[in-house]
């Protein structure tokens, strides 16, 4: 079985950032806006602003109370949606329950919104016009050109309908010219539909979720689940999918490091459309 | 095998949007906008024009010629944007070549966006919000819930890949709880991939496509397929096909009716919206 591991495939997005980088007459800005101290968020939040740092980028990290007001947080993005100093707008999810996200992502310039999640970036990648892109479908689809694996043709099944992968993966591998399947908790016989899958995405947010005799031998597996169990990550495929699947990613090392790497591309792209 | 016919589908469609019509404390308006004088674009425009009036809307065509600049089609989309007397705005399809149909659509207000085309209604369609959502789409969900056609937990397989009916007919049987296939001109081995449909949507614009070999026997098979063959309107389906699908919707007569009825319902819901 083949490892297939993000950091080689990441460092060739983060190579691409650093080349479209030096064609520009200034340094792209990053602006991430954090709500509170939920410790996952916190670090999230600094693994992405250590790479922008690392790559050449600015970045700010923005850090409120976690009872600030909604209002309190769309001046803030409005203020950001108008600093020129702004070319990637990030706003931490998830947010505190008294914050609407969708409003929050919706006040973000879709110019800016280097997460992808605006409803006018998530139409133009339907349409397929150009679009920020989100970064985790994004970076999928850069693993696996990294690692030549072919889609054209090819039977994708995608477990999990989530705004933020399954759905945009959807589109992404249809405009490879996938037969793309979409399977969720409410799929009948799902061992039966992910055997058809010659590449298999699991991306539920469950342990164990995918297990051998629901993989074709030979698939291509890609996990992007991240689960924490007894303190370990791990993703949403079992570890005995290793004896049958033909690639698997790793959980840690195989699909996070896309994501980073792709937010960087993305705060370079969208300030190279701003100029 | 049952036929599904779209007119009692449609009519109880129509019947909503007049209910809701009663409602209002203004009539809605309709602004159709046709380029030139191709065959099939009169008649679809004369079509939607006569079902505005007689569900009880106002309805206004504007013709301009074939050779309008590009320039004088937004300057009558933003007229038309700015006028409080236009709820719903339509620019019939395919456009001349020399005007570019992406430009021309996302100058629609989205709120007047009576087709669903624009990005910001097809963001909010996959991301679960508040939309226009586009007329055929919409219109074979009506249609499968008018003959009580079961969605959840289906497998149901999508044959073409279009921006108008393909892709955000997915997006709405997902919504529906389906395990949703999406093929295509790419796809190998189609006739293995349909035969697992339990519903099985044909949107592909050639005749023929479907054959009987294609189909699970009991299933349901809806044809999109609008195509001119010796003068007679035929879908994508083969005929013979009737003998092995469990229901069939006919050509014309079927999905046909459900677009139309939808436009009538969007313009209303439209106008409700922009209150």
């Amino acid at each position: 079985m083949i490892e297939l591991r993000g950091a080689p495939a990441a460092e060739s997005l983060l190579q691409q950032a650093r080349e479209r980088l030096q064609n520009l007459p200034f340094v792209p800005h990053l602006h991430v806006v954090r709500l509170g101290e939920d410790p996952a968020s916190v670090s999230y939040v600094r693994l992405k602003d250590r790479k922008a740092r690392e790559i050449g980028l600015k970045s700010t990290v923005h850090v409120l109370p976690e009872e600030s007001s909604q209002a309190d947080l769309l001046v803030l993005i409005e203020h950001l949606n108008q600093d020129q100093d702004a070319h990637g707008i990030l706003v931490q999810l998830p947010l505190p329950r008294h914050i609407d996200a969708q409003t929050v992502i919706e006040t973000i310039n879709p110019l800016k919104d280097v997460d992808g999640f605006h409803p006018e970036n998530v139409g133009k990648l339907w349409l397929g016009q150009e679009a920020l892109l989100p970064c985790t479908p994004a970076g999928i689809l850069a693993l696996c050109d990294h690692h030549q694996i072919q889609l054209s043709g090819k039977q994708v099944v995608i477990v999990g309908r989530s705004n933020i992968v399954g759905k945009p993966l959807a589109a992404l591998m249809l405009s490879r010219d996938a037969t793309v399947t979409i399977a969720h908790s409410r799929t009948l016989n799902l061992s039966e539909v992910t055997r058809r899958a010659d590449v298999l995405v699991a991306a539920v947010g469950r342990p164990g979720t995918i297990t051998p005799e629901m993989v074709k031998p030979g698939a291509v597996v890609l996990d992007v689940g991240v689960n924490r169990l007894e303190g370990k990550l791990v993703g949403d495929v079992a570890p005995e999918v290793q004896e049958v699947a033909g690639a698997l990613t790793p959980v840690p090392g195989g699909i996070g490091p896309m994501t980073v790497a792709n937010l960087m591309l993305n705060t370079v792209l969208a300030a190279e459309r701003q100029r």
